[in-house]
């Protein structure tokens, strides 16, 4: 097995915590703002110094690559350096220094591969500056309409175009990361979630990303005074809200043991304490990796009732995402790494989607998990201990390794 | 039995809904606003022209009083002229209009009272424009700080105080109404409610103003991932709180018939439909006549559970309100005068609170009601048809000539 440096490792992840760092220990690197632009040039000075070549495309995408022995396609790795505003130090920027670090062990142990190797660093995977997330991966992997993102607007009115020209990191389209010359890809992520710690489990074993479906539920009553109207005669939308949200609670959780739904956002109107409310609306956001039992929920939402409590019930679907699944034979590498190492570890899927899901449709790809303490992500509390970040690390390098040989 | 002039008082409603006519037909008529000073300037100037006298408090309520035959304590009546922000042409104004109608009837008519015959206009009655409601009317019979109401902010930052004082109607301590003056206070309001239209009725009887208890409560979980997270770690407030609106709505409609709950704002924290929400609030305002039943509604939070689906749960009062009786024997004239008048009514309970419920402390009081169409009010579509404002006007003139026999 080869090994990453945990010295360096804990340089990097230190040295970019600084770009964006916030009061609170965490960051604020929203896509292609000053702090992202920094964090962005201190990887292409870290990686131009370890003599890899640096390209951009046309969306800005960062591709650093390692001369390979051979001439055949290259095996990349990578994630996203933006984070949301008060995000984290791991969020993203974790998968692309891991790359980073197997690329610079392979540099400097001088360890020879016959594949190119490149690190990406994808732009604007958060959508919190621009939306959508994933916008970049998105665009070349077809997934969306490139003029269509470039006229992304952020809160100042600045055109997702208008940022990356002024940003220096516009390149060449024929720089996209192209099918027919990539042999794999591979995304190391924190977990966001509290599973691996709970286990007691140090890498997750990617084999793909849930399926998830997301409606937003209307109920429509009467607005009228809350002193004054008998019960009889009210038609009041959060009456009927809350007995669907129980009902879809009941019904939910008879599914599946690992169908996960939430339903996150209420909003009520006129949202007035002395006014029955007749404009009720939530959301549920269900996922799993089954499809058939992503239809289940389907199924349900169908057969809610048009009408409760004498309020009209409706709802849409505001947004879908089929199941992605990785590339078998990659993640039966991973798992054989981990056990290799002697690291604890389960197979797994991810329920927050990533820059992977896109590339999976065009290339062989899994992805690597680490633990978050407390499950956190998204918010300056956001933790990896170096550890299980240097683990994570070493099973990428070796899956790398061990695919730059078939 | 004597009548009011139904041409005259269309003639009032038509004239005074001109005093900040909004495009959708109704008015915004903020308390001491300048829309509020015309219609305060039109009220003064219709009096004066009858002859009365005219005076106003330190609070800036008007008293406009017709002068009686012998020297006894003033029969007066009353109600608001200002709106909140999109009210309608009715809701206090149409109180203080069929007042001054049945003073102009005495007066044109001929009629001679023995006791004088006043019209109030209570200043800030809705308490859009600076909180809370029933301000002045509250300063007068003792249940607020007049100083504490002087500092009061409105959102441009004006203090009613400088507004009282800018508006010309900032008058003597000693104008204040004397409860040792006075032998009675009557107010004529529309119902805000559906059920005198519901029930063909044309006047409600009123008997007093139910009380009431208003409550938060609160939820709290923990914020995760929705993507993340199993259903069995989860801590998930909209979950704990959906199933409490539930439940309340179960045990509060076994309570009694006449019970009238609402839970009318509900807020999620943070309110986003990929985490799970770990803070919800929710109102609940209850009302009824009888405070052994509002005691049943006490109860049933006293009993609230302080854990729920892992959920924190807990609750505080935001104010209550005691149940108002109004003085029995002007009931019973009014009921008198409805029977005489041949309308057609019954009596009933003021669900929402108005200037008359504080005068009931420390004066003989009592309220006549007019239906809503579509039991709107604080709206532009706030409608009371003249026939059923004329019925109304009859009533109080009449009631009025009753008491002043007594």
């Amino acid at each position: 097995m080869q090994y990453c440096n945990k010295d360096r490792l804990q340089d990097k992840i230190t040295t970019f915590s600084q770009f964006g760092a916030t009061a609170g220990g965490g960051i604020t690197r929203l896509s292609l703002s000053q702090a992202a632009l920094d964090a962005r040039a201190e990887f292409c000075s870290r990686c131009k110094k370890l003599g890899m070549e640096v390209k951009t495309d046309d969306m800005g995408n960062i591709y650093a690559t390692v001369k390979g022995t051979e001439d055949l396609p290259a095996i990349s790795m990578g994630s996203h350096l933006d984070s949301v505003v008060k995000g984290g130090n791991y969020d993203g920027v974790l998968g692309v220094l891991t790359a980073l670090e197997t690329a610079e062990t392979i540099v400097t142990d001088g360890i020879k591969t016959r594949h190119p190797i490149t690190v990406i660093v994808w732009t604007n995977e958060e959508g919190a500056r621009f939306d959508p997330a994933m916008m970049s991966s998105g665009v070349i992997t077809g997934k969306f309409d490139r003029d269509a993102m470039l006229a992304v607007k952020d809160k100042e009115g600045m055109t997702f175009g208008e940022a990356l020209k002024a940003s220096g990191y516009l390149g060449d389209v024929k720089n996209r990361l192209n099918p027919n010359a990539q042999k794999a890809y591979l995304e190391l992520h924190i977990e966001q979630g509290p599973v691996l710690e709970a286990e007691h489990l140090e890498i997750g074993i990617l084999e793909g990303v849930v399926g998830m479906v997301n409606y937003e539920i209307h109920t429509a009553g009467q607005a009228d005074h809350a002193g004054t109207t008998p019960m009889k005669m009210r038609r009041d939308a959060l009456h009927a809200a809350a007995e669907l949200i129980c009902d879809l609670y009941d019904k939910l959780s008879k599914i599946d043991d690992e169908l996960v739904f939430t339903m996150g956002r209420i909003t009520a109107l006129p949202n007035v304490h002395t006014v029955i409310p007749d404009d009720v609306r939530f959301t549920l956001d269900a996922r799993h990796k089954d499809p058939a039992v992503v239809q289940q929920v389907v199924e349900v939402i169908k057969n809610l009732p048009t009408e409760l409590e004498k309020c009209a019930v409706s709802y849409k679907e505001l947004w879908s995402r089929k199941t992605v699944k990785f590339y078998d034979s990659f993640v039966d590498i991973v798992e054989k790494n981990v056990n290799g190492l002697g690291y604890t570890g389960k197979r797994m899927y991810s329920g927050p989607g990533h820059d992977a899901q896109y590339v999976a449709d065009v290339l062989p790809t899994t992805m690597i998990f680490v633990p978050s303490v407390d499950g956190h992500s998204h918010c300056e509390e956001e933790k990896t201990p170096i550890d299980d970040c240097v683990r994570g690390a070493n099973v990428l390098l070796n899956t790398v390794l061990d695919i730059d040989k078939l």
